[in-house]
């Protein structure tokens, strides 16, 4: 049974082999999660400085245990401030806020309740007890779970049911056994207390990240994507197929992103006044330009699906009639977009977005006309007049899109009393823009647009 | 300053008007809470059934407490049990599978690591110690709370990211004031993991609600809605504006619904096998059937409103040229659909389904020829050409569509290994089919689809 020294030779030799290609698989996967870890960091170094916000939060509850004075009197207690401080502190400051105060609110209302119904189950002797409590908590933890599926409750007051059901049951129930119950509760309401007030100022004071200036810049972002779309698309030969892969990927990020708006506005409604925006700004607002951005895009992709299926030669006769007046709605609509990225960016109200938009809406009205007119269609090749036909009223769909979504952010600029600032510039700029509108159209009086 | 008997009378009256006012409003929102509650319950009964099963388990484990001699062992360890039936219990029990599996090794690791860590501080003296300790929490907290931003951990592992700089934190830092503690950490690591197999065993034995069953359904149910759409498109004069808006409400529930897959797909990843699932079910599949029947959605969207915007006249000629095609097209596709459906549902080979996307992909090609062919053009009238063109257009985008999800379901078929029963119906009903292919088409074999 005993081997020979070639064999243990070749045995080692295996074995160390074995630990080489294991070495090295760990190494590569470290060069990897650090690449990784490096890219994200990169991508939002707000991201390192949350991490880092959190360390130091927690870190300064921890002073509860370790200053001896504070331990003796909080005593285990002290772990409610480091459990709030995990789970409350959040990205943004309005997620922190969120969650703190419905910490804070949810303890103080189900531990007030829990005490009365422990006070009220004593009543009934050792042997009732139990059983009077057990049925307290089972109802207030259905009744509350229950309220969890309700939509407007969910998105305000999950975390709060939650930790409402879990309070109320422990006082309820640790009164049993402990009769200190009401000085339990004053130790574990003014450590979590304290816990909240830790996280939500290191949240305000270190570089803060509001998810309200997120819901704006964000929307902001999309209607520029939206507008660089548009732009670029008008300054092309718009019937022929996109090849040019540069401006067509910035709407698809808007197709990718439904929901993150959504959260956060919820986050957003919980922020105190910060930078430009008030308690009570709009919020809601971006909700809806949100959806309207993203529908916008969605019709973004019909059209440019239309394009790379449908193969359109462009005829003399199609380039003046059709190919023209695409391109001046492509463009006017995306600089009326750009103008309302740029109002929304500097807060003040979209005058000039209007005029640009009463010029996109022309030149719609007149492909419209000239698809009907019949002089198009007499020695036209018909072959390729669907395709540039469809393609041209699909863009007229999205022209309407950006209509709505210019009345949104006129909206958006009245509720949230927007500067009205900027009244000369725009005044020169209309006269920029005048040559664009063509003879047919000065005529029509801008109000009415 | 007395007031006379006519002034007391008169606010009385006042107070009383307000206190009956008041206990009205009271009453009006209570029966509208009810009212609510009520629907919330009927439109998904299981929400009532998780409600109990969440109260229910909250009693099971209050009983640590009122049971003595249970008491005397865990003391005031069983609070983690009761926060933990309250954390861990979710709708689903793949998610209370998550939560609950989440919960238990990352207490069991980060204890681990924080007892550890407490003895290595330990070694450092009195002064030494917590200053140790305090870095040891800083630079976990900061990699773990960096992880949580990691996509794929935070879609599967968030909880227990959280969960780990918890209990390192706690174990590591009340080490300083307390130095039994393995024997609380192994208190806490038991009743949790006492709560977390309460929570996963009634979620399993009582009604148990799969979330990868309810994203198979979901996902069936989808693909049914744009079936109905297309049946009963192709059951009208398809070219009309759509006045009837039964058919047309179906598509537009999926164009809301986008995320819940998501969430459902995040939770069935970890149920075990149940029902006709197996362990490792194609899960991801799912979501990619979601996300080509939310296209396919959007796109139908974008026909329905072309239809309403443009208000096509049907010639006799357009009726029977694109008309009748289109129907042909929306029907058949219908049914493709409606095979995939019931392939999905009971679980076999969606092999019928393929006879009716030959056809529609069949009339699709014709109707590409037939609006190519000049003849059409010949004589007839421009003006109702276009929009009619357009439909067809659209159409033919929403038909290629649904053969993607007939791919995509194909793909999940196989790789699911669904039966491949029915093969006998399948004959026959291809005869059925037959006379719908019209005789150009016989010719093309099947199997070249």
């Amino acid at each position: 049974m005993e081997m020979g020294s070639d064999e243990k030779v070749g045995l080692m030799r295996k074995g160390f082999e074995w630990v080489k290609k294991w070495v090295k698989g760990l190494v590569g996967k470290l060069v990897e999660v650090r690449s990784k870890a490096t890219a994200l960091g990169k991508d939002d170094p707000r991201r390192v400085i949350h991490s880092l916000k959190l360390g130091l939060a927690l870190t300064i509850v921890s002073i509860l245990y370790y200053y001896n004075p504070l331990y003796a009197n909080f005593g285990v207690s002290a772990m409610w401030a480091v459990m709030t401080v995990v789970v409350v502190f959040e990205f943004s400051v309005g997620a922190t806020l969120r969650k703190g105060l419905n910490r804070t609110f949810a303890t103080l209302f189900a531990g007030a309740l829990g005490a009365g119904a422990h006070y009220l189950a004593a009543l009934s002797g050792h042997v009732g007890q139990p059983i009077i409590t057990s049925i307290f908590v089972f109802l207030l933890a259905c009744i509350l779970t229950f309220m969890r599926f309700v939509p407007s409750i969910k998105a305000k007051y999950d975390y709060g049911m939650m930790i409402g059901i879990l309070t109320f049951a422990l006082v309820s129930i640790s009164g049993i056994q402990d009769d200190e119950v009401v000085l339990l509760f004053e130790k574990r309401i003014s450590t979590i207390f304290l816990g909240v007030c830790v996280c939500v100022l290191i949240s305000i004071s270190i570089s803060p990240v509001w998810a309200g200036q997120d819901l704006h810049n964000r929307i902001a972002l999309n209607i520029e994507n939206l507008a660089i779309f548009l732009e670029g698309y008008g300054s092309v030969e718009c019937l022929k197929s996109l090849q040019d892969e540069q401006f067509t990927q910035e709407y698809k990020s808007i197709l990718k992103s439904s929901g993150i708006e959504e959260t956060l506005y919820n986050s957003a409604r919980w922020e105190p006044g910060h930078g430009c925006f008030q308690f009570r700004h709009p919020w809601n607002q971006y909700l809806k330009i949100g959806a309207l951005t993203s529908q916008c895009a969605f019709r973004i992709d019909a059209l440019c699906r239309n394009l790379s299926s449908s193969n359109i030669q462009v005829s003399q006769k199609i380039q003046t009639e059709i190919q023209e007046t695409c391109m001046e709605m492509s463009m006017e609509s995306g600089k009326a977009l750009r103008q309302l990225v740029s109002s929304i960016r500097e807060l003040t109200q979209p005058t000039r977005a209007q005029i640009y938009t009463h010029n996109s809406k022309s030149a719609a009205k007149r492909l419209k006309t000239s698809l009907r007119s019949s002089h198009l269609w007499e020695d036209c090749d018909f072959l390729t007049l669907i395709p540039a036909a469809t393609v041209g009223l699909l863009l007229v769909d999205v022209v309407e899109c950006t209509e709505k979504i210019s009345e949104a952010v006129q909206e958006l600029a009245s509720l949230a009393h927007f500067k009205s600032g900027k009244a000369e510039p725009m005044q020169s700029e209309k006269e920029k823009v005048q040559p664009n509108i063509g003879v047919a159209f000065v005529t029509i009086p801008i109000s009415s647009v």
